[in-house]
């Protein structure tokens, strides 16, 4: 089912860079047959792996029970333990978002734009999978699945690095993964799982430029800034989401308290939440909007006139205006109009998500074109900063870098785009 | 005129980073205010740069005299002196390129696409400036401008290091540059020009990630390797043109011996240039093909089989199929039908240009969908391969990088988007 070689090889090699490149190249020979397949055959591949991911419950159930007994052991954190936790109503939402996925539209293929020369040479733009992208990821067993989904669906092989914790877990899903999508016709080879939880192996995808085309970070900062600060490999993530929320002196008062809430508090740990408000100096319920969060459960740290209006209201640090909470905790600062907001943003936003509240819609129009964030909102909840809300039915993750793809990344990110010239002979003068 | 800190910095500074560092945070503010101008204030002040710059042909033509004269002293081979040399027709010839570019469309501001969500909220993709482009260039001066024009139009500040022996020149253009862009409102911090030649100065650009958001190599291939080699900072770059052209069974004998000698001769130094000939063993006319070739001047390494077709091939080597000659030398291989010759290409290809000519469609658009490199054509000499030729006005390079942009980029890979939510007050449930 899989290449011998490579097989022999990755249980055998104890040497991460030789079983990363074997396993990259074999990746690379897989992506190209996976890539001249047809969007309906790759659809249907992954119906079938959904279909072997439910036939293969008790498998993966099993595998999952080791992995919890041995986090237990290890005393992993009860957040953790319920990350990695598996059971049949968990096992059939992941196959369900594989065939959510194979149902997507697929990209691979659309023509982007198309021109002629005066020449006669007729010149197009299509859309064509990355290559290979390496996803390196922690203790949810669910990604071992989406990945694998979203890079396929477009065309992409996957070499998946799963966290030590979820081991049994990973293996067993991604063994009923590649046994559904080989009887699709896909080559085993184009959703690798890495046989070692050798830390080395990590570095070893870092560092192979050429081998694989682009890594995916998927989980918390420690691992994200580990690649972003190794990688030779372009890397798709972001870092930070220190979002702000600017209310507006032209804010509606209700919209204001409920899109504020909602982005600090609905869930806290995600990196759409807020981190910072900034009240506009005129917006006149300053002190109704600042109570109504610290009312909620919401420790507020504020400047010296933020906390003039509410005697709960810490004094925030400097370092307050960088840093991201993901807790119920909000650094709040007053600033004097859109000027000094849009300053304030420059200075401490990492790009990810930052929103005004107002009914001015041109002020709105204005932060909507100078805030620099991969994604800039006007009354809305930073919280809709997801692929799914934002309509890409799934995300491989979210970018605040400034290249290639930015904000949500769904299947149109994990493609690139080649020229096509057609001509009649033409020569160069 | 310019940042005085900054300036101060530029003069006195021994350490490199702290240099970068300073005009990379100068060259940040700068690109704010020129993404806030409008596209047609960037145009004039684009067109007053060129005035500019024809009313400083003295001055810079003087700068010009003393680093050819520099050169000539050092030895400097006759090919780069001439790359150095400016005379009143170059000049000329520099201004109105920058005209060009100012006369492009300006990508920045376009809508990408946009839905509505059933929700209400509205999704906007539109393009914006990727920040701050570092280039790095050797010995030509045209490209202190071209590579400044270009950054301009799309919104980005530059920040620009040309090769010691071109110094003069460059600070000249660079004046005469700055000072038509300051009249046209430019911030002058917006296009810098390092002050320095210590070449410790390339790696603490090639290492500013986050202060610098593109690096764009200009040069030879030492230079590019060592940005690729060295950079944290992305790179748009393309290393090798190992080119092919396929001359399938079913090619017209004229088309296919008027596009192999257009392709490989008509200038045999630039990236688009063909490096290796596949001839169908079905392929009735080889000898004379190869023939062609040699009568031409072209030196011919081939295969035992091409080696049979005529006393004078030499043979080639196995080194032969991954060098980019870029001289007046082919290497030569007889393959038998299209998955032989789909199979060397992916073999070999360095990902640039790759050709079919053939008058069978199916088996061109077979080639045109599985050949996997930036540029994919039919029946069209590769020398084709080039922004101007495409219809793109003009190019800041050619990427053979998988991700952002492939192929010639021009005023489009020098944009990246963002998303724009437009709401009435939504929360997330």
């Amino acid at each position: 089912m899989t290449n011998t070689a490579t097989q022999t090889l990755r249980s055998d090699s104890t040497d991460p860079e030789a079983l990363v490149a074997a396993m990259a190249r074999s990746a690379r020979v897989a992506q190209r047959q996976l890539a001249a397949m047809t969007s309906a055959e790759r659809a249907a591949a992954l119906h079938r792996a959904a279909d072997r991911l439910e036939a293969s419950a008790d498998a993966v159930l099993e595998a999952n029970a080791k992995d919890l007994a041995a986090g237990e052991a290890r005393g992993l954190a009860k957040a953790m333990l319920d990350r990695l936790a598996l059971n049949p109503e968990r096992l059939a939402g992941i196959a369900a978002a594989v065939r959510a996925v194979a149902d997507l539209p697929d990209p691979v293929g659309q023509v982007i734009d198309t021109h002629t020369q005066p020449n006669g040479l007729k010149f197009q733009r299509i859309r064509v999978p990355i290559g290979t992208i390496g996803i390196i990821y922690e203790s949810r067993p669910n990604v071992t699945a989406d990945a694998a989904a979203l890079c396929v669906r477009a065309g992409n092989a996957a070499l998946l690095r799963g966290g030590s914790e979820a081991v049994h877990s990973n293996r067993a899903i991604h063994a009923a993964l590649v046994e559904g999508l080989a009887e699709g016709g896909v080559p085993a080879d184009a959703v690798q799982l890495m046989p070692t939880q050798d830390r080395a192996a990590v570095g070893a995808m870092l560092a192979a430029a050429g081998l694989i085309d682009m890594i995916v970070p998927r989980g918390g900062k420690s691992l994200v800034a580990r690649v972003q600060a190794d990688a030779r490999v372009p890397v798709l993530a972001h870092l930070d989401g220190i979002n702000h929320t600017y209310v507006h002196a032209a804010a509606d008062a209700g919209m204001a308290a409920s899109i504020a809430l909602n982005a600090k508090l609905r869930r806290t740990g995600i990196c759409g939440a807020m981190e910072t408000l900034l009240i506009d100096a005129d917006f006149p319920q300053a002190r109704e909007l600042v109570g109504a969060l610290i009312d909620k459960g919401c420790e507020v740290r504020g400047d010296d006139r933020i906390r003039a209006l509410d005697g709960r209201v810490i004094a925030a640090s400097a370092n307050d205006w960088d840093t991201e909470y993901l807790d119920a905790v909000l650094s709040v600062a007053m600033v004097d109009g859109i000027d000094a907001a849009l300053a304030h943003i420059a200075r401490h936003s990492s790009g990810h998500t930052d929103a005004i509240v107002t009914a001015d819609d041109a002020a709105a129009e204005r932060f909507l074109a100078e805030v620099d964030s991969a994604i800039v909102m006007h009354n809305a909840s930073s919280q809709f900063a997801d692929g799914g809300e934002f309509g890409l039915g799934a995300e491989i993750g979210i970018a605040t870098g400034r290249l290639h793809a930015r904000g949500p990344v769904a299947l149109e990110g994990l493609t690139t785009y080649k020229w096509q010239v057609r001509g009649q002979g033409q020569t160069r003068p």
